[in-house]
């Protein structure tokens, strides 16, 4: 069978390689990027479902756009967020991974340039390289990215679009400053550049008051800027990953051609999990679901925070993220210790502990000496147990 | 905003500006391609989606080849229809547009050959057109695909695969004897060609007996033709479409690649639907709701063609389908009547009555004379009114 060339712009081993161990009994795992499922507010889900089933289209075929309740829902959600779009002004998609998915398949052809953060979402730098996206890495600090080095690179590749994951990145978590929010949307239309802002982990932030507003909301502040800006969100990091249910604001043209690619890419998203979403979010829980979200991994951030200074000292240098669900970490080498990151992740595994190395992360020029922690799932004692055996492990 | 160039191949007005008008209050609509709402098993599958809360996984995040009790549940239902797949050689798609989308993604590059029968399901047509292919349209009768002009079309053209709706077609209706089936996969092995069955209405039979077996079957008996031999199931036209719950039985190298697409295109489907229908399956009810469908769908079945016989007369000639959800017709012309089905719409919607004109349907070669006719969603009485408003309309 002669597949498709598309499919040799792909390389998915890095790892699987790692994941396949980690089914070993007794691991403390820091390696998932997934929320804990012990946060779901199932009955509140189940009460959703069941009025759901109540309506009449939530078994039917339903429009590609999304269902009509939870278009208006998600208008109503990301109003209380700041940002003014009625429901036809958004389409929901099968998580918003279908999201990254439409972008492509609507916008890139073979040897299209992309800007993406250095490091990015696996998935996404995958997701565009199918479409046969040449992918640039623009470089970030604990603040996001570095806004002067993006424009650079901007005027240098003139790319189809910006990818940012702006709030809490995957695997970065970092936290965009506000000023190099304004630079970014500034520089949207200053170079008449799309923007795609992929805001996943915007709920789960631990502070006492919220992040910068999103990108999509500072557009009101720099005309032009919302005419060239996609923001895609998610209920999968803050209800549940396992409804498939995340959404898309985009400028009208893209919209259109994205609910046609949608169409025949799987018709539309779960007309059950829509309506179980949208009455989930009329119910009214959400917003004690988010706090109790917010307040269980903020301890768990603090736990594996002070964890990592205590038991690795100057082995790693972090930024200790604001929200989200996790660290990036760089190997120092300092007094010995080892800088690669993907040799540790065998040594840690012997001391049945595991991570992500950071290198697949990056679409080019990777840092081999960084790695991603995630603090979600374990809890705080599991999470004191981890980073001592990973002490272990150096 | 430039877009890729691969939305230029897509053409989808035509149907779109017909079903505009399908909103006109009181029209009797004979245009859907849905399933009956109040056919749905609403008590079954509420009771199932809760059995599926009380499962840890049903709302994390969940394997991209499908839920394992779904497989498992999958492989025992094909079981039951003669076809031998382990859990594992499945997996589950959201929807079967979704497998449609992954044989394209995995295997057409742009300028590839595909061929498909004329006419064939317009979702396909521009899922395929998409990925850039160039469709062949091998003609069909009231038995299926003409297998003798398939294989010349077969050596002609060297296709990457061919596909086919092999049970009750859309929209032909048409049932392909088990002679052509052996036919098919004979010169799949012959001509080392990739055939992809789609069957999402082969359990909606309204004979005593099941038709003939699904190619996927009857590869038993033709050695070699199971390596070349893609399967697409659905639970939309029998159980629910609002669950977005299909699958895709391949050879193993094809399915490992539709694995990795769909991660990148979703992630996975919807855990709850597919935990909802796994626990559905596993309900056991799934024969009767079968039996219940297709005793009401045989009923509406007969009462249009008897209908369209009655008043109609020899303006139209079709084959009467064994099952599936709809007639194909052709308009004669017979005494002055239409013979352009388009035109002919318009006139019926004018006494509030609508069908599909077939001539989208075609690839290529359009037959502007065809037409499709629905009988699934208008109970007995509103079929006879709706005929015989289209007899008016002559």
């Amino acid at each position: 069978m002669q597949f498709a060339d598309r499919l040799q712009n792909v390389e998915t081993s890095a790892i699987r390689e790692l994941f396949k161990l980690l089914g070993t009994p007794g691991i403390v795992s820091f390696a998932g990027g997934f929320p804990d499922s012990a946060m779901f507010d199932v009955d509140g889900i189940r009460e959703a479902s069941q009025r759901a089933l109540d309506e009449a289209g939530a078994l039917q075929y339903g429009a590609t756009e999304g269902y009509e309740p939870l278009r208006s829902e998600l208008s109503a959600f990301m109003k209380g967020k700041g940002v003014d779009v009625a429901p036809q002004g958004l389409i929901v998609t099968t998580g918003s991974q279908q999201a990254l998915d439409l972008i492509g398949k609507t916008l890139i052809g073979p040897g299209d340039k992309v800007i993406v953060e250095g490091p990015t979402f696996l998935a996404t730098i995958q997701c565009f390289r199918l479409y046969g996206a040449q992918l640039i890495s623009a470089p970030i600090d604990g603040e996001g990215v570095k806004t002067d080095e993006l424009e650079k690179l901007i005027e240098e590749h003139r790319p189809k679009f910006v990818y940012l994951i702006p709030t809490f990145g995957n695997p970065s978590g970092a936290l965009l400053n506000l000023e190099r929010r304004k630079k970014v949307l500034e520089m949207a239309v200053k170079h008449n550049t799309v923007i795609v802002e992929d805001d996943p982990y915007g709920d789960l932030y631990f502070t006492e008051t919220p992040p910068p507003p999103s990108l999509m909301a500072l557009t009101a502040q720099v005309p032009g800027s919302r005419e060239l800006l996609v923001h895609c969100g998610s209920m999968s990091k803050v209800l549940s990953p396992g409804l498939r249910v995340g959404w898309m604001i985009a400028p009208p043209a893209l919209l259109a051609n994205a609910v046609m690619c949608k169409q025949f890419s799987d018709a539309h998203t779960s007309t059950f999990a829509q309506a179980t979403a949208a009455q989930y979010l009329k119910s009214g829980r959400m917003p004690a679901t988010l706090a109790r979200v917010r307040q269980v991994y903020a301890g768990r951030c603090d736990a594996m925070a002070d964890a990592l200074k205590a038991d690795l000292g100057d082995a790693v240098t972090f930024t200790k993220p604001q929200g989200g669900l996790f660290f990036w970490a760089r190997l120092t080498g300092a007094n010995g210790g080892p800088t690669d990151a993907s040799a540790f992740a065998k040594k840690a595994i012997e001391q049945l502990v595991a991570f992500v190395p950071g290198a697949p992360f990056f679409a080019e020029k990777p840092d081999v000496a960084t790695l991603r922690l995630s603090f979600a799932t374990a809890d705080v004692a599991r999470i004191k147990d981890g980073i001592a055996r990973l002490a272990k492990a150096l």
